[in-house]
């Protein structure tokens, strides 16, 4: 049985997604068991009893703008997302799932669940969109605003696992996000990291990428320091609201283009699906000493049943000890 | 009468766009003169005679793929992009305009055209489409990989510059790119950065602008380091060709889904052009002591006239003396 720990109250719409989302997981996976955390008056409304669902009462949650989540968790554990967290560090759950502030999430991590001994940071992964629908792992998508070679190499490796053992993806490759594809572009941490991933045993190198093939790369993995990653993800969201928000209004401006879209009803449907991110799931957060998910804000109840998904199969998958032995062995061998 | 210095031979498809928008510049712009640059022979096809018209052959011109432009700078001054540069150098042109190679442009800039001297670095600032159909100023888009927040400052001014005296924008606004939208959000350089732009009298600061707004922002100019600007625009690039490719998916993929397209073809047309960079021109070298413009590689001849039209306006608009008095004044009063 996989032992989930969710924080109930995570998220721009909590509870309702967030319980909904489990109780559906509950449904839809025999081998699951789930602790949810949060303020049972508020979830009552959409919660059903489950043979395999525990509930563990708080009133107090962060609010989705929570600036300071050092000083919140300093004074008070009681927080949903924090008891959730408390559960993996206490052995009592194997995976948290959270739509809660991912800066929270973040400190959250470090301070409760704390780091694998051999990673040396963690990073936000999410799992972005792609042409042909499989979604791309990106990291550090922004825990690590400056950050060195080494641990950029780290990142590459943990998500190669996690491509491989969860995503199922045969000898998935890594690319190293640049502004030119040639080897010596970029900055000083670009060179730096392309020469460690050039040497790497443990990855598949696919070289640099630049960020306009960012939806079409058959890479599996693009990875860069947390501010370009971060960068690169925003600048994809604020182009798809951007190209969306215009091809709306150049369909509304004439009769034939409204005729067209009710015949084109169905095909924009599945564009836009495709660009869904909750298709997908949430982002992981890599390096920490258990399963940690970062369900979007704005789930709703799908993409919060996905980021439990995400949860069960990289703990079915065993990802934190397949890591933990090859940064081991690569430590050994003086690599 | 705006003497304007063409290289005929930069670009994927040169001669043939660049000659055919040289043509229509002379013809719809009565205060412009023209020298172009480029092999005779070649060119030929597309040239009519014009009296504001003069031509001078050279043989000689760089590849697209050109790796290095010093090198070949050092061994051949009758390349036809480093003539059109001398030409300004030498006062016999206002402005430059090519369709080649980025980097050659800004080293052949540096090395024959100058830096002027209360610039300390050159940016690229292309106009990247937006929502409003108006276009942004993006900068610095790849000149400057690593760079100093006073440096960013001086970019800063000139765009503000551009923005209001060429774009005719009022009170314009610059926005430094960031991963969060409040101050002491980045790494070290956008900290500083956002200081010294907020105590500057010389902008309008906008503040931190997270690139899911890129699209639809209001701010007029976007500002970061070479390596983050080179990014942000070729994952716009990239998201705009993925989501295009996706949509087409889609709209083929079902009968319902091709007869909508037919309906709603002026709504795509549209659509296509709104983000089409072309209707717009090309990027700006700001920094030379000069006009110096470098169209789209992939230029038609439409996109050229566009280029030859921003230069006519740059130098119509006396940018560069601007430029030159009000980081002189700045200068002198001590900021």
């Amino acid at each position: 049985m996989i032992r989930i720990a969710v924080d109930g109250m995570g998220g721009d719409n909590a509870p309702e997604p967030i319980v909904k989302g489990v109780m559906k997981a509950l449904e839809t996976f025999d081998n699951i068991s789930i602790i949810l955390f949060g303020d049972e008056t508020k979830m009552a409304p959409y919660l059903k009893t489950h043979e395999r669902l525990s509930v563990v009462h708080t009133p107090d949650y962060l609010d989705m703008g929570e600036k300071d989540p050092i000083g919140k968790y300093r004074k008070n554990k009681k927080i949903s997302m924090f008891m959730a967290l408390q559960a993996v560090k206490d052995k009592e759950a194997d995976a948290v799932v959270s739509a809660g502030p991912t800066q929270a999430l973040v400190v959250g991590g470090h301070f409760i669940v704390r780091r694998m001994p051999e990673m040396r940071r963690v990073a936000i992964a999410p799992i972005i969109p792609s042409f042909d629908g499989r979604g791309r792992i990106l990291l550090d998508s922004g825990a690590n605003v400056e950050i060195r070679p080494e641990y950029l190499l780290e990142f590459a490796v943990y998500a190669t696992i996690v491509a491989k053992h969860v995503l199922k993806r045969e000898n998935p490759s890594v690319a190293l996000i640049n502004i030119g594809t040639e080897e010596g572009k970029g900055r000083d941490l670009d060179k730096e990291t392309y020469a460690l991933l050039k040497d790497s045993k443990d990855i598949n190198f696919f070289g640099n990428l630049e960020p306009k093939e960012v939806f079409m790369t058959e890479a599996d993995i693009l990875l860069s320091d947390g501010f370009t990653g971060n960068i690169v993800m925003k600048t994809m969201e604020g182009a798809a609201k951007g190209l969306g928000a215009v091809l709306k209004r150049e369909i509304k401006s004439t009769l034939a283009g409204k005729i067209g879209a009710l015949f084109m009803r169905k095909s924009l449907h599945r564009f836009k699906k495709s660009l869904d991110a909750s298709e997908i799931g949430g982002a992981l957060l890599m390096g920490l000493n258990g399963v940690v998910i970062k369900a979007h804000g704005s789930s709703n109840d799908y993409a919060f049943f996905n980021g439990i998904r995400q949860a069960k199969e990289m703990v079915e998958a065993d990802v934190i000890r397949i890591v933990s032995q090859t940064l081991e062995k690569k430590a050994d061998d003086g690599s």
